[in-house]
């Protein structure tokens, strides 16, 4: 049986913790860790829709994503100075806006936005499924506080969401993969699965060696017991 | 059985045509077209390496996506005129430069880049599956002319590469999307794979509702079948 | 008596070909070439107007340009890469605006905009006086829609324009210069001319030496027999 | 006597935290808090100088400053999206830089940076003399394991320095003005000093009404007693 | 007693020129002179308010502050080329703007912008100081059109303003220091002051080596001197 | 006889002033005057090349232009603001730079640039044609000083080079426009000649109608006297 570099065996989550309401302004958020990677939520409700929205009676979620330059194990440049955020980081915050929206009923959010801001303090791996798991928590405790107040009606949020990374190192299935393991990984897959046991996004990518059907199954299946784990941290979070 | 906007059943794919050699001086080159999508996919062949290669005799792959302003239905604003890429042009041209270094062993190379510059002259949905399908052709010809010339050696193009679009549109699994298809899909899933059968990058989206297992199952199958047909025109226009 | 590179005569324009409505979804489309240099130009109408025209029934044509990164005989890197056009690219393509809009009368067009993409997807010198003669075919085809639909009254198009480059290489005053004779050329002209025998933009510049009165008269003299030639085959094209 | 927003009087601070190591990779780290203003911290030591050392043998300590977007009351734009830091960031991480280098002999640390990233997680005024507080402690941290590792000998840093708000509001001389305070005050100064009772920087702008030399002076008191207070929280968190 | 680089004693300013009306089509301008620096300034007089003051009857004042690229003693690069004005740029025309508002009463001024564009012709030491100077005067003249025509109350500009720098060079107090010594000054102080001698803004740096309040006083009073000669020769350039 | 606006003759120059080394630090300076129209030229001798002449001895000339904001009858934004120098800046710039180089054997200049920076303090039409003809004395005043210094041999400057503006304002072709006649003109000449009587640049634009070449003709002839005129001009400053 394989031991991993910290001592997990392959099907087993990094410590996971998610506190909630550690900010004082924000209407909802979230400080969630995997293991070493720690990212700070804040879910914001602003009455505005994008332009896309304007005339109906529909909101928007949407998120943005950035890390501290140092987050990492080295300094990195701010992308401010390089004067636009990079493909990466676009690529992360579109994929957590689109998770979140795949279990909110946007349209009875009536017409405003709730942006999640997932800025991540430390990165040790796993930074986008990390962020997508604490966003849920933060947008959740946002939207109590619109439904108490009557702004918003009950059921807009319709399933939990949460997601987590798998991999293949050295031919071997691994579970929500550290720094060093993901830099090493032949096939690295990021999974978003609903409440519901349903995906809402699958992204699978053949780091050094394309990978079989066969291999895909064994990971999706890591993916949906690590997540159903996830599930029950959030719902102990939120209380 | 459903019949689809184009006529088509729903495992066929649109028209597919590969032209190759279309630029007089580019190293290779592959004027694609799935339907009414049309990319002109330039394959570029530098001395020079990306700084994180320096010191090492490995060479790199890497593409470019752009679209014309008028490719699309109603003209758009050029990207340069904001000032950077967007999004979802980063994201597309990260996914275009994984799919092809997936079946490139980059060493062999030597210390060189080649770049596949892949610009949209029209498009009607499955403009990224179409880029990779096509930048794997432009890339065997000007790689065919490094090997000609005793600058690269045989086999530093492991397999073929091939990528189409799937989704399920009213609750039916359909091959290759055009952009009306697209844009009511409720799943898509972007599917590279590899002339050995295997996957190189899987992308699924659910856009308006989760997906099980089991549909994943039917799309990714759908994709093959498609692919395996891409095989074929890509080998026939290779000569 | 002069042979050149290509083995034309010093007044011989090389082969043109115009080619229209590529596009299926623009207005108006024409895919125009000089030789190797190939520019696909689009016509786009929307319902807007530019700022300083607000208020009035006027409208305004105004063109964009760009070249492929692979268009030249090494790649370029993309403008967008850069974050803002160059300077060449800006100066051509207010040149091109202006040249169309010199043989339209743009209060007739109503409050709207037709925009010409000239995006160039082979270079090999003359790009600009490509993408004048070019334009001006996509322009009449979408014209015609226009008028056909009873959105804007015949006669907006006063004339027709054509443009063409001229140069002294090697004390030879040359029509229509390829890229390896511009590159070489002491002097270069571009004329742009309508229909009635007048002049819309001539630019002359000394490369290499400063010119005298009588080599600009025989440049010019070259530009208008070349012009000439253009304006059949603009007409042969709009059929 | 006063009683402020938050019950303090005029010259007591806000309750101090200094958090250390709070960050796994970072050679030095502080979480600092002047109550409900929170800023990371993060030193960063890296083997490279500034252009304009280059040649020489001396170092060079540096600052970037940036908000979370929720930091605030309300969410604030990221300035990546605007494609540069706004004045205002710009000021500040330069205060910050002077007031460190201000304490530190550059030429003792070698030919290396220490860049101080001070990230502010939520804001509630006084954000530019809790960085430069916590700063000085995350400097601290990294520069002790330079000494412990012998690359850099001691002594490099030549005294504490830590900074504070003071303000004139409805008249009345206050320190360490919260967000609503500094909102409304007349005058609002910022004042950096070293543990030997010296001067780094002093800004002071009159908001609304100009000051004189005597509120000058009151200010400067207050200023001193509020920094005498940091130094020695400062002392107890680097134990 | 101190010879200064230029003969001067220590409490001596440099010879100062205000020219008034030096521009034809600006509402106010001043060409000020502090020795070699050469700072022109326009007032413009705008029918606009900033989009914060959207809704009041309120006017603003504001400044942008340049340098032409060969007003030091090397070229330097404009900042256009980089895309962006640099810190010290924001961090200069940021305190002009607070520096002029200090003494006028932007509610009389109605909903209009008054912009002071200070170009800094050659820069000598001393560039934000004489551009304070000088816009005092430009924006007088600008705002005497505006009360002969009637559209302002007199009695928006409630005092003068000027700014001298001071600083601290081999241990000696110095006024307005010129380049030379303003780059090897211990300690250097920007202050701003009004007719009525109160305070606008104090800005003190020890650039080498921490400052003792002792120190900041006879700065102070060095500052208040020569302040009080420039409001003899605003009150003469005003007539 | 026409009279024009300002009374001039349709032939007449307006009133020319070139004041040179009006800066302390450039090695060469000239403060031109076109009647209102003011630009400040500064001629910077650099010791470095433009990237595409290295390994060679040859040296470079190339010109910037910009126009404060407040040079024009109402105030415009700053280029920086914008992120880019716009088209129109660009393509003077880009002119200007040819226009010197029309008379320099940059072989002979040895590895170094002059970069002439012409900013427009205030514009009334003829800024490009001012820059030029003051560019040519500030240029001649620099390389004086690389001459004397036995750094440069003579004869770099082949010969003088000035500029001037001709136009067809209401049928009428007139000499040296200003504003008001340039915004209304038919037809707009830019000329750039040499004192050799040869042209380096010749820039015709139809505003508003087409021209003949007899219209050609006569503008190029009226351009030629205003030109000769500026030799004088430029030789007197000169000494």
């Amino acid at each position: 049986m394989t031991t991993r570099i910290d001592g997990r065996a392959a099907n087993v989550l990094r410590p996971v913790k998610l506190q909630t309401n550690v900010l004082d302004f924000a209407e909802g958020s979230c400080l969630v860790e995997f293991g070493r990677t720690r990212v700070l939520v804040a879910a914001s409700v602003e009455e505005r829709q994008p332009p896309f929205l304007r005339g109906t009676q529909s909101g928007w979620v949407t998120a943005e994503y950035s890390m501290l330059p140092r987050a990492t194990h080295t300094r990195s440049q701010r992308e401010v100075e390089r004067g636009r955020p990079g493909g990466r980081t676009q690529e992360i915050q579109r994929l957590i806006g689109r998770a979140l929206r795949g279990v909110v009923n946007v349209e009875l959010l009536g017409p405003r936005t709730v942006t999640l801001d997932c800025d991540v303090l430390q990165a040790d791996g796993g930074t986008r499924t990390a962020s997508i798991t604490g966003a849920y928590v933060a947008l959740q405790l946002a939207l109590k506080k619109l439904v108490a107040a009557g702004t918003v009606p009950p059921g807009a949020v319709q399933s939990a969401v949460a997601a987590v990374s798998v991999g293949i190192v050295n031919g071997v299935p691994l579970l929500d993969l550290c720094y060093e393991e993901d830099s090493t990984a032949e096939v690295d897959f990021n999974v978003v699965m609903t409440g519901a046991d349903e995906f809402v996004e699958v992204q699978g990518t053949a780091e050094h060696k394309p990978f079989s059907r066969a291999g895909m199954d064994s990971l999706l299946e890591l993916a949906r017991q690590g997540i159903a784990e996830l599930f029950e941290k959030q719902a102990a979070a939120l209380g």
